[in-house]
């Protein structure tokens, strides 16, 4: 069969591959690392390559995702194109697997401290046989080679390692290697294998959010992400947001199952990542998890349900390092996992992780985290200090508490335009709509707005002659799409109750921003950098989301979509000890603003309930 | 029923008690320890206490442990008499649980450092209820009420038991025992239980020896012992020493029975104390175990191989602390285990228990400890260095090797003595003879060379005109009981190559012991304390063991007799984290100097196979 060379710029890194080999296998292969957050379905449209050199066909569907000009440039998914030609392949920025500052910022931050250090460290250690004059202890002679190779520490080995490691060391003529993790000021011998293993050295880490469990798999010894995949939380058959999943878990003999869903999710994953990479579930000896606090409790089967009533007690926020199995995690047997700190009921290690990832703690200029979903949790800080809050936003932004609200997935309207009386959307995957997800319920509150068709209080213009407004039972409601148009032949429609829903939630959002800021004493101007994390933020239209007066309004510049930035925390502290001991330092350092109670906060949102604000000096650049 | 008062001097303590009871009982009842190896059986003739005032009876079988003249001064044995009267009863020095001065040495160290830290500590905690301006976590709320208690610490928790944390914490309106071990530089919570639990805290301290096990059951918050029992190691079964077991634990699947024997043994002790005492296994939450490093590793359940073979080396000299439970060992589930660290293959944590328990590491002037078994071990030093050694003595003084020896059980001759050519002797238990124990052997070897029936090169006198003397198969055998004195209606006797095993033993210890000192430069006028560990040492003469040049010939008031020091470093290290601390400096800090191969012991064993020795400017007290 025919090969052809693919190589990648801007690395220049390249790949000679088989006819007919995906270029994102292609890219995989040459170690160039694409988003590919639908796992190579051709339906997020994340892995958007420009061939610059060599001729390719973009699969067809795949073409909904560009514009004529694109596709006249070369622009293709790379997930869907297939390799016939050498080619040469410009990867675009937001193509990038993360965010490249990011990155970049993390990569140089553990190169200066030298050697990487993961959390699960395999060392190959070749010792010298015991003699008369050097009969120490076996243990003893592997802790004085750790000694050697990472350092004066105290190293702890499990009974279960201890009993198999006489055997092991005459078996392989004292050459075997040891597995360690960080402990509290020491290290933990996991493993003992014979000869060197190092090469077989891999890692898992998971964002456990509400709605989606997504891992990745990455190789601890070089730090390449060698797979990442996605799925809904199968708890969601227990309650789609945090409370109703509390209430569940907390019924008698509700926590088991609850628990459980999320162990399945994750070894399904595990499955589908190793079966991919053909490799063994026991060469995973670490896996770190990033949630928020209530699914972090539910991932160790920890009882959450002071978490929901006030005074919003969890039960821990820094969580015991524990072997993965104990949960029913099918990694190594004596594979470790770590679950990031909380900061507090509603502000988890998913927050932490986004923390650690944006490296507001490293740098001196204030930085902001926000991550927008059934709560808004927001973060802001420096080098030395930290201060965060929640707000409840409600499930709007996630696809609830709307008439034809949902997730987004296949068939979300996720983009809306109105141009000189027209009115255009684009779905997730160009399919026929079937409801109206988070960005597409932004877009479409700015466009009423900006066309009149709403007034800055949120209600609809009952006189005015459009085609697509409609008064039902008293309430008017917008078409966005018509009937025919839809995929159950239903029109698809937002109503004034679902604005008025809207509007509570970007409220909520912006008065805790707001209320945040006045805590610290801070101007918006102030904000150096100002990070949107959320599954959500990949779609999101900023410029409409200051509009509509959920976003502060701070030069466009200065705001970053930064996806997963939860799973990108996690992975980090899978790959390096310091950053783990980081995100300690951040949940133990990171001031809580309670809001509930709060007055300025009570205030603040009622002064965020109409579009952009009622202080529109606060939003000096929306025009509508 | 009637009650009497029973004063016990010279503590003065006294209880007052039904009529019938024992005075061991009521010594229990009044806080005063007296020794009980028996398990007041009436055999080990140690509870031997004398009635100042009031009137008592001893018990039949008793009055053999005494002189006549012991006998009028009121002599008894407390576990065998009953109280019918107020009594006042003195405790002679020898009869005191724990040799006095090693005791209340032990007792000032710890007084001086404040609070005693056992092993596991439980302090109750009562905290605030959280409130929105306090909400942080559960386990948080728990580690800061322990720091405020015992300072500030890290404190981990295991993943059960913070699952069931709020839970408890609740039911209980936040006043919960919290149960903590030291674990490297900070705490673990083992336990968290609603209310004050403080006052049911007891713990475990085994001498896991090759003979025999013993344990002993504390009570953590007093340091009272409340209960002693020992048994013989069921391992004896798959070979009487230690080399035996480590063969058959070596053979496929041999490992198993031999780790579980023991484990059956501590289990049935753990049941007879705890069931004497009515108490529950459950509220036993720590154990320490001393034991050689062969009887560590099979009550770990560790591989011993490599022990047996040269370079002589353990899988592990210091243990990992783990739950009890995870070796079968019935106490709390949550309770932990500690097995004292060893030195080498051949210097266990029953010596570095002994070195604890004499305070060797704690004074300026030079102390020494021999544990005498199987193996002779040796350990000199001060509180700057120290030293030790093993030497294989064979299974002589302990009953093997010997034609008629036996273990210094009930009818075993113990005491001999030959006195204007009459021979009298003294049976363990006063019961018909059965055989010659270690102490007996001792006597034995003295009375013949002193009275000339044996030459200083071990050889009898054939000339000799002897009932008792009479050659068998030319090797010359001599009678200490007739046949029809004995149980079996066997004679009991003593070969001219019983004298010649028995001269290799004491030869192989006191090379060992000269050795020892010649290789640190020390003169034994230096030696300014000698301690003689081993259930043997307390039946031990000590005039007759200088003697025959089994111990130095140094001031007979230097050397004391302590006893199962192993048992009593095990409970200090239950009681004081700070001593099982010590335990772990003793491990690495003592210099193990390796006999075999070492050509100045080969020199000192050939000179030593003479009586006293063939140096006697060596022994210039010996007369004979």
């Amino acid at each position: 069969m025919a090969k052809y060379m693919v190589s990648f710029m801007p690395t220049n890194r390249s790949a000679m591959v088989e006819e007919g080999t995906t270029i994102a296998e292609a890219a995989r292969q040459a170690d160039v690392f694409i988003k590919n957050l639908c796992g190579g379905e051709g339906v997020c449209g994340q892995c958007r390559v420009q061939i610059t050199s060599g001729k390719a066909e973009a699969d067809e569907q795949a073409r909904a995702f560009f514009s004529e000009e694109e596709i006249e440039r070369g622009y293709v998914l790379a997930c869907q194109t297939e390799v016939h030609d050498n080619l040469e392949v410009l990867i675009p920025p937001e193509t990038r697997m993360e965010e490249a500052k990011i990155m970049t910022g993390e990569a140089a931050g553990l190169e200066a401290e030298g050697e990487a250090k993961p959390l699960v460290r395999k060392i190959f250690l070749e010792m010298p046989e015991p003699t008369l004059e050097d009969n120490i202890s076996d243990i003893e002679r592997v802790s004085r080679e750790l000694r050697r190779k990472i350092g004066w520490h105290s190293y702890e080995i499990s009974l279960s390692c201890l009993r198999r490691l006489s055997e092991k060391l005459r078996d392989s003529q004292f050459k075997v290697t040891a597995s360690v993790a960080k402990r509290g000021g020491g290290y933990k011998i996991l493993r003992i294998d014979p000869g060197d293993t190092t090469s077989s050295h891999y890692g898992l880490a998971v964002d456990v959010g509400t709605t989606t469990v997504v891992a990745q798999l990455v190789e601890m010894s070089t730090g390449r992400i060698l797979g990442v995949s996605g799925t809904h939380n199968l708890q969601a058959s227990f309650g789609e947001d945090v409370i109703s999943r509390i209430i569940y878990a907390c019924k008698k003999d509700g926590l088991g199952p609850v628990h459980e869903a999320v162990i399945k999710n994750i070894n399904q994953l595990i499955d589908d990542l190793t079966s991919e990479k053909n490799i063994s579930r026991d060469d995973i000896i670490a896996m770190v998890a990033a949630g928020n606090t209530t699914m972090s409790h539910l991932l160790l089967g920890l009882l959450p349900c002071s978490i929901r009533l006030e005074p919003y007690v969890p039960t821990a926020d820094i969580y015991p390092q524990i072997y993965a199995r104990k949960i029913g995690v099918q990694i190594n047997p004596e594979g470790i996992l770590e679950t990031l700190p909380s900061v507090a009921s509603y502000v988890g290690g998913d927050i932490v992780a986004g923390v650690l990832a944006c490296g507001i703690p490293d740098h001196p200029e204030v930085r902001g985290l926000i991550d927008i979903g059934t709560n808004g949790e927001i973060a802001i800080g420096n080098n030395e200090w930290l201060v965060c809050c929640s707000a409840s936003a409600g499930p709007a932004f996630e696809g609830g508490g709307t008439r034809c609200g949902m997730r987004a997935t296949k068939g979300a309207i996720e983009k809306i335009e109105i141009s000189n009386g027209k009115l255009t959307y684009k779905t997730i995957g160009n399919a026929k709509p079937r409801g109206l997800c988070g960005s597409g319920l932004i877009d479409c509150m700015y466009e009423l707005v900006k066309n009149g068709i709403i007034a800055p209080d949120g209600k609809f213009n009952r006189d005015l002659k459009d085609e697509r407004l409609a008064i039902v039972d008293e309430i008017p409601e917008y078409t966005i799409a018509f009937a025919e148009e839809s995929e159950s032949g239903e029109p698809i429609v937002i109503t004034e109750s679902d604005i008025d829903n809207l509007m509570k939630s970007k409220g909520a959002i912006f008065a805790a921003i707001k209320s945040l800021m006045d805590y610290i004493g801070l101007e918006f101007d102030q904000i150096e950098r100002f990070y949107v994390a959320g599954g959500f933020g990949n779609f999101l239209n900023i410029e409409k989301s200051i509009a509509i007066g959920l976003l502060p309004d701070i030069p466009k510049e200065k705001i970053e979509f930064i996806g997963n930035s939860s799973l990108t925390g996690a992975r980090l502290c899978l790959l390096s000890e310091e950053a783990l001991e980081k995100s300690f330092n951040i949940s133990r350092a990171m001031t809580n603003i309670e809001l509930s109670n709060y007055q300025p906060f009570m205030d603040e949102f009622v002064a965020a309930l109409f579009l952009p604000h009622t202080n529109r000096k606060l939003f000096p650049s929306v025009t509508y």
